[in-house]
């Protein structure tokens, strides 16, 4: 059995970069939610937006452990890697990893909470959205090429 | 008399910059944001956060029209030059020259208009905005030294 | 006949709206920088990156007339239309139209000038990119669907 | 015995803010970032452009911990208190806490590697770099008042 997991590939554009010639460190936070966003999106068939419009529901992200493992540079294409490492109701703990081709350049456990958009309080997501990440999670899946 | 004109020093750090060793394009547009927001702060006495809630209103920006003069690098330090050129109730027009020491960096006429911030249309800004504006403008200035 | 011109989509996340609920105004630059560097990637077969190693010529955008339309928002998929007005040895200007839909968010005019990337000096583009530009420009193009 | 610890006020802007009303969340390790730049032109009398040119040494971010505990908003002026929590040849482990007035809204433990800038391999800091930390942590302080 091989685990549910999602590829995004990230351009890097001249934006993405820093003086240093490398990709400013904080963009890679970008590339994962980036990455999170497509799985809702695709899991879910409804974006963020008619999330908050029509559940008044937020995901807000909690706490990240990141690691920079080697640099990357403009022109690069990225694969993102996410899989979910925890389905709660009010949370979800994402483990995502970014390479290029077989070199891992960034690898992060994202903590993400629910929350109501008015309040900014925790709270349980909408059952449906649940369910269609614990389907994902349960699907058998082929082993991913990047 | 010399012309009423306010000014912002800007530090540059490594979020500015790109892979070419120099701030990049875009950002020279958020410094100059940063510039519009602290004169709207120092000459109301008010944020934007407490026009929009008080008054709904924001200020959007319309067009910019902007000359990338010089590079600026990482660690400079440069001042940013806001005055402005026309006055109307509903929009005004800035001009924004970004200097480090002597050397002009980047120059733009920015145009910004005020809009109900519920439903983004066209509105006139608080009377007593527009007269803090306009005081400004008419007060004598001290040439001022960057 | 019609007009050489080139289409990259651009998704809305989070990363690039702002507190008034829209695509920060800056953002539309970067989205447009995007779009003329997969044009060059793609009429040239090479990156800016081995442009600059083996050519040591960077391309800088050296002023900008642009005009926000209309905002765009989280989860939009925007289209940007590149074409090229005016095609020389040491620069270029650029006429991008960023779309929703049939919305027109935002029309801006780009000069960028080519430049020796050690001195930041103006210089010629190679012969060979400059004919690949001219080529597209002359091809016979059908017309566009975003 | 008080700690060493460095305090840098940041004020959000709207490039730092997203949609949901709130600061972008990869935004708080950019200023995070200011803060350590700051620290070291104020202890080293050097900018990190002059560390490169001179000594060939970059510092970069290797790993964070950082928990998102507040929302701060549009307006808001931030502290970040930054202290070393490890310091070593090589590398540095910075304690930063991100507070509006009280209220803590990010911390973060960001370990920094010590780079060769032509490289990007591990190398050692200048010993006159690591005397000024060291001073700089064994040195009698107040207790800060943000």
């Amino acid at each position: 059995m091989s685990e549910a997991k999602a590829i995004l590939p990230v351009r890097i554009y001249w934006e993405d970069t820093d003086a240093g010639g490398i990709v400013y460190h904080s963009n890679y936070l970008k590339f994962m939610e980036r990455a999170r966003t497509e799985l809702l999106r695709s899991l879910f068939h409804c974006s963020q937006t008619e999330l908050a419009r029509q559940e008044n529901i937020l995901f807000v992200a909690v706490s990240v452990n990141l690691q920079w493992k080697r640099s990357a540079y403009l022109d690069d294409e990225l694969m993102v890697h996410t899989s979910i490492k925890q389905l709660k109701m009010a949370s979800m703990v994402f483990d995502q990893k970014i390479y290029r081709g077989d070199t891992l350049i960034t690898t992060a456990e994202v903590r993400v909470a629910v929350v109501q958009k008015d309040t900014m309080t925790p709270t349980a997501m909408p059952e449906s959205l649940h369910n269609a990440f614990a389907q994902w999670l349960q699907a058998p899946h082929e082993p991913s090429n990047a």
